[in-house]
């Protein structure tokens, strides 16, 4: 399928470019194709993924908006029974990467990849399944450095990946008021400075903030990372969940986020 | 004086009345005249004089929306050198108590209470001190019950204290950026569950949220109240600080939190 903005990536091949590596990386035995110098996933993903999965049913439908190399929708194959995910990453080489990473995991049968801009989304002519309503759970990690805050390379992938030089907060959150069906949920992680805009957002749009969780990188330090569960019309009542610990005061990893790495 | 909303309480008995109690709370030497049946002070307070506290300079004038007997203004005057401080208060009889707590505590020149609806603070004829951008602080403790949550005795002082029988969250926030010169700060405690509420209405209000402190109970529980400073006229940019925690895991008040009770 090919429109203006986005087509869906058609090819298989799951050989290793200049560039890149393949690493294991858990989840009963996910790989996962990166390119070191564009864009590695981290333990965002992993975090948001596991917050994520609590909240799907046998049978959803998920999308996740800034897929990257669709690490998330990987890992919510394996924490879940969601029978179809989507996942949506504007950068040509990242979507192409994700597409063969599903296919590379034998799970291109519930995992499809499009190449699309999400500030494009919501929109009179809908791009192949991104349809309005046509969702349960909507996930996003988006890039977390506000526009405009410091001097960029547009065309680099890692700062369109960390910046938000294509899309911006609002955009991921009107798509994701888009594709949600009614008590439909969206997940998702930022950092702790953007939490106004978040909230202000996400109500603006219909998304009422559920469950807000706070990362924290050990104890004694201040959040770097925050969770947060929307509900498409749901009533306002903000529940905060106990704080997640990365790492325990020895240095390692906690063992709530070390269980994560496991699949359910 | 005296106008068709609100007085200033003139009365200056120091003598115990029926019902009341005299407690000696702390902070070098403070007493307070408390009646049971109607209200006591929480540590909800407590917390919240002493966040606020640190952004007080010397000469500022405070507004306290919702003062009850008026401890955080009495607990302001030794923490900072505020040299100026209104409390604010609807009904009569906590209004009049505040009053006396000024004066048992030989504060009235530093501590005035005025009896107010918080709901008509902006006023196109302002009550007293209550002008436009008179202040550099507002702090308020408000009624944490949304309205319309349960059936209630509106005409019970615990219930006009606990829950928005009076003025609504929305009537202190537009109290208080009425109330707040330009870059002044809104210092507020309120429960986590109206984090979204308290967002989207100060930034309605240019009541930009700055620092936000969630507080536990003690270490491994969700937290069950939320500091929050605004500042009138700011940039988007919210800090989320280290949480505060109220009791240690042997149920002992944390140092921290004893410390609050120390004059500075």
């Amino acid at each position: 399928m090919k429109s203006k903005n986005c087509w869906t990536i058609e090819e298989s091949d799951s050989g290793l470019l200049p560039g890149e590596r393949l690493d294991q990386i858990g989840f009963g035995g996910l790989c996962l194709i990166q390119e070191p110098s564009s864009f590695c996933y981290g333990i965002d993903a992993v975090i948001l993924a596991d917050f994520a999965s609590h909240y799907v049913k046998p049978q959803d439908r998920i999308c996740d908006l800034g897929t990257g190399t669709g690490v998330i929708p990987l890992i919510l194959s394996r924490k879940t029974e969601a029978s179809y995910m989507v996942g949506v990453e504007l950068q040509l080489d990242s979507a192409t990467r994700a597409k063969r990473n599903a296919a590379r995991n034998h799970l291109s049968h519930r995992i499809a990849i499009v190449q699309a801009d999400v500030a494009r989304i919501p929109s009179p002519s809908p791009l192949g399944s991104l349809q309005r309503g046509a969702f349960d759970l909507v996930v996003s990690n988006p890039p977390y450095m506000r526009r405009g805050a410091s001097l960029l390379n547009f065309a680099d992938a890692k700062t369109v990946a960390r910046h938000e030089t294509a899309a911006e907060l609002s955009d991921f959150i009107r798509a994701a008021a888009y594709l949600l069906k009614e008590r439909g949920s969206l997940c998702m992680i930022h950092r702790p400075n953007r939490l106004v805009d978040l909230f202000v957002l996400c109500r603006e749009n219909g998304l009422e903030p559920k469950e807000l969780q706070l990362v924290c990188p050990k104890a004694g330090r201040e959040p770097n990372l925050a969770l947060l569960r929307c509900n498409k019309g749901g009533n306002p009542d903000l529940k905060v969940l106990e704080t997640l610990w990365v790492y325990d005061p020895f240095g390692n990893r906690s063992e709530r986020v070390s269980r994560m790495y496991e699949s359910n």
